[in-house]
């Protein structure tokens, strides 16, 4: 059932294997109990999720739709499978998560559909990129998928946090192409945190057209959501959602965790406590010789290169993190890592 | 985004409308807050759900795999996805939740897989109908959908408890046709409850291959499960399951509640009171003259024709359940529905 | 490879199987050779398919687009891939060939179209019924297929011929409601010759919006084609076949034989020899004491009823068609069918 | 409706845009011909689809299944449906025809199967680099499409032709691993023709499972066809061509083509001419000062590198051919190229 991680191990001395290991935050936790009061009519019309459209359309300066799902690749998949056409396919990097880590979700819930692979620095392409691979894509040949959207990861695979500028051009080109334009937020507060903007400067006053809207990896339990600004994507996606078995019975649940997420800040908080997090860890390993940085940390994700001795020992001392070859790890901090937990890793990583 | 449902009625005085508009019940609540330590592995190799498949191997006296699912929706779709061939298909009731009511999920996942209706009186079909839709079928015939997999509801859709030997019948037409047996237990403990026996007598021992386990309408939160009992079916519904979106990173979640739900016989004395609760209602209201039940009460569903206006003054009097025609209703009892809102209903119904 | 008929029978004294069993006919063979010199672009880009689009609509009298495919079940099934959404759903008859003999193409194409049957004599239905089936369907509701056509076969699968007020009720439905309007015109020559009207007479002035034309029940090699009415349908429809392998490299030879096929009214003269033989055949059948007619005979389909013995008699003198019940035959008269044959099948039947 | 090949142009002077320009071999005509008289049974029930199967069983000295089906791109989807599961991989080249050329055809009849990208010269790779793709496939996560099959095609598409060996090692390590082995064989009769060798040295002497055999680019008129030598893919694949629309009632028509295809070796004549007008074309291009060949030219196609100016003169003395790049040009020799055309178009390189 679990392809990345052998063998458990919750006596860990510090686990950086994702942002996922962590515990539900707990006034998130406290506002499932409070929900739990009352019967609440099924399938999202309830009073919560009633809330919830009206927050998030304040919070993105945008009327929007929000749709609870159970994971992350279910809002992606989904989100992407109401923007593509059977034939169709949707432009992302080549490292992109949507098109290397989730089974082929995109493909099977569009019956189809295609990723278009671009490259990129840090898992980012920009506008340029983007345009060479529409002209590259062989519009009106049949024999080719054909260009229905663009996605981009905000945070990206790599820990890169786009640019309000980068995503503007972005946007500029899917609107004259006539492209949907989808961002996998996956770790969408910990990109804000960065930025220190408001959720519409890098969403709808850029053109992104429907967002999915982590917050599994930053103290929700398990609500992750599709957040629809362009109003036609309504319609299809209630009956993908359906459809997919994502319309919880009890939807006032999920409902209820993100409207505590996003309460009084909550989100950016937790955010920005993982990014000083990682933030720290980095600045620890980059001073230790023979450790070199892979990528720069603009979240909570961290790239490096050490001595496989050096790994090997942080391993045994119970140190968990995913290992991508014998000389590179990726480090992810969450918001409850525990400072001893980051100041033994460095410990480690010294010697 | 709520199709049956239009609008929301929290002030009800009673909700008969389906026993999902529930709340948690407290001790699975209390499960998710102690849970709530530690990090633990994602995607189900957590502690909790490694407990799961033990627990329920136990339970059903025979070693099974547990997967936990967001909803019955994705529990069946996904365990007959794993069942079907794309040219398969799958003998039910013609009236089943898959056929009718879950946006063709069944077919969508398994990528062509059909619907075979069989009739039968309260939902219920026989090894005789089921051997009858099985010649008419066309076994090779390329124009007609290959059977792979029989499914039975249990409880059925219309609140009958099919008795473990018409689903040995099944079993063993099903064993002998080499088909895949499905159970769809969206109130299987209601059944159990009914039927007063342990949870492998109407399936390990009968010959049930994968069952849809429903917690989320006696109890539980957002927490469905395939059983798996057939090994051969494991390997195909992981990679659907991930495909789906449906494998939970936070997964010890949703293994938490599942083993609260079955700790301590809790689910039986839940799907107990929500069975007496029915049975109470359905006397009163066949004591009330121009009232006619229309299928016998075996669990927590009732079906009754009563005279519009009768109806009409339930609905006035603040009462919400399911009118499918202007004389005719279904009501559900959830285990938490109060004796005043009972009674209340009655009272209205009498006039 | 062959379902309904396990044994070959080539010294047949009259093979009434199905109009299929029939030889090309020979003008339509000299239009192969004639188009076999010089070369031609591949895919539909040569001479002759260019000439198609405008010889088709001229014929109906409308702008059109002509796409050859192999078989009548690919140009039903794209030609209603093109018309629905993945939870779309085509009303169609319930016994129609899309429906009951297709092996699902149309769910599989369409990657999880629904048919959404309708009942009516002879195979037809009419706008009252259909109406009632769109108010049944369960418009928003996301638990159920949404419409998104309807389908009519003329002549239909009981050899009845729709007549053209019939089908002008159909088409002013499905265009008051948004429904895109298909028709299977696998016996399409039958139903014209039959009503003496041109093409246009019960397709382009009615609001029909896409036909599958059958070509090679009545006399060509392999030349079923998709005439598409409707120009938003083209562009998806384009992908469509590319993908399913049915666009044909040398498409040429696809496109002489339906041109040949229209040229000089062959088309309706062979449809007319074929409808006038069963009309004989009927009638001699009608006549035998003990046989009864199950249908009107419209077009080059004969339904009867016969004593068992009698049936049982005529396939031992080596007479073929299709026995659908111990006293019920299906008889379909090709164009080529010999005066011997049907004057020997009647004596056969006659003791 | 054609994507290559914007301008239809029948009075080339010469046209080697592919081998499907071409005209139906004389004697294949005259089959079709042959095979008009009688009736005989649909869907391949007839005399010559059984000889077909026979007839193939001998040439490649295994029992064997052969389906015409209607092009090339359905021989290859379809097979491969039969091989994958939905979450399956198939590794091919990265340049091959199933994964760039064919609309996604492989991904949507598998619903969902990935094509597995694999690198090597001249189209090929070998059992070395299919171990490495192997190796990082991510065998058991699911995360990952899933190897359930390797397919080369031969002649690959970039004109070169698999050594017996290379094919062999393939065979062997898919055989090891439990892979079903593919062959695209668009041009399977122009490697036999290089390699001088019987078709089931390429082919069943050495694990392949299941091959897609063209005639249409050598002399048929629409008559590709798939070859099952593994009895387990028989029966999806009978399914699947039903769905797939591809079962000709007049199946007689596509066996014909095929018989009359291998009977006393005419395949292997046609290639051969083929082979030879494309190595008089390479070996004259060679000649001439400024040209370069990129490719060994092993059967039919040629690639060349031209100065710009030279390929506009080409272009402006009415040669057609497909320019991949401004001074990058591909040419298919068809088995009835006449002397001239390849004179002419030596003489237009030459300036």
């Amino acid at each position: 059932m679990n392809d990345r991680y052998p063998t458990a191990a919750t006596q860990s001395r510090g686990d950086f294997r994702s942002d996922n290991v962590a515990r539900v935050e707990p006034s998130i936790m406290a506002a499932l109990l409070a929900a739990n009061t009352g019967t609440q009519p099924p399938y999202g019309a309830d009073e919560y999720s009633t809330l919830l459209d009206a927050r998030f359309s304040a919070l993105f300066e945008a009327p929007c739709r929000v749709f609870p799902v159970a994971t992350g690749t279910a809002a992606n998949a989904l989100a992407l499978a109401a923007c593509l056409r059977s034939y169709g396919g949707v432009f992302c990097h080549e490292g992109a998560h949507i098109r290397l880590s989730e089974g082929g979700a995109v493909t099977a819930f569009s019956a189809g559909g295609s990723l278009l692979p671009l490259k990129g620095e840090g898992g980012m392409f920009d506008a340029r990129e983007l345009a060479a691979g529409f002209d590259a894509a062989g519009i009106g040949n049949t024999q080719r998928a054909q260009p229905d959207a663009v996605s981009v990861t905000q945070v990206t695979e790599r820990g890169r946090v786009y640019a309000p500028a980068a995503i503007a051009g972005i946007g500029a080109f899917a609107r004259e192409k006539g492209l949907h334009f989808h961002m996998d937020g996956a770790r969408f507060a910990n990109a804000l945190a960065r930025l220190g903007c408001g959720p519409a400067e890098i969403t709808t006053k850029l053109g992104v057209d429907i967002l999915s809207f982590g917050a599994t990896k930053n103290g929700a339990m398990s609500a992750d959501a599709i957040v629809v600004f362009k109003p036609e994507l309504v319609e299809p996606l209630r009956f993908l959602l359906r459809r997919a078995g994502q319309t919880w019975s009890k939807m006032r649940f999920a409902a209820a965790q993100l409207l505590a997420y996003v309460e009084d800040g909550l989100w950016l908080k937790l955010a920005a406590q993982a990014n000083a997090n990682a933030t720290g860890l980095s600045q620890g390993l980059a001073a230790i010789p023979g450790v070199e940085l892979l990528e720069q940390v603009d979240a909570n994700i961290v790239f490096a290169r050490l001595p496989p001795v050096t790994i090997d020992r942080m391993i045994e001392r119970n140190f968990h993190f995913y290992r991508r070859a014998p000389d590179t790890i990726r480090l992810v901090c969450r918001y409850d890592a525990p400072v001893e937990a980051i100041d033994g890793l460095l410990e480690a990583a010294r010697g």
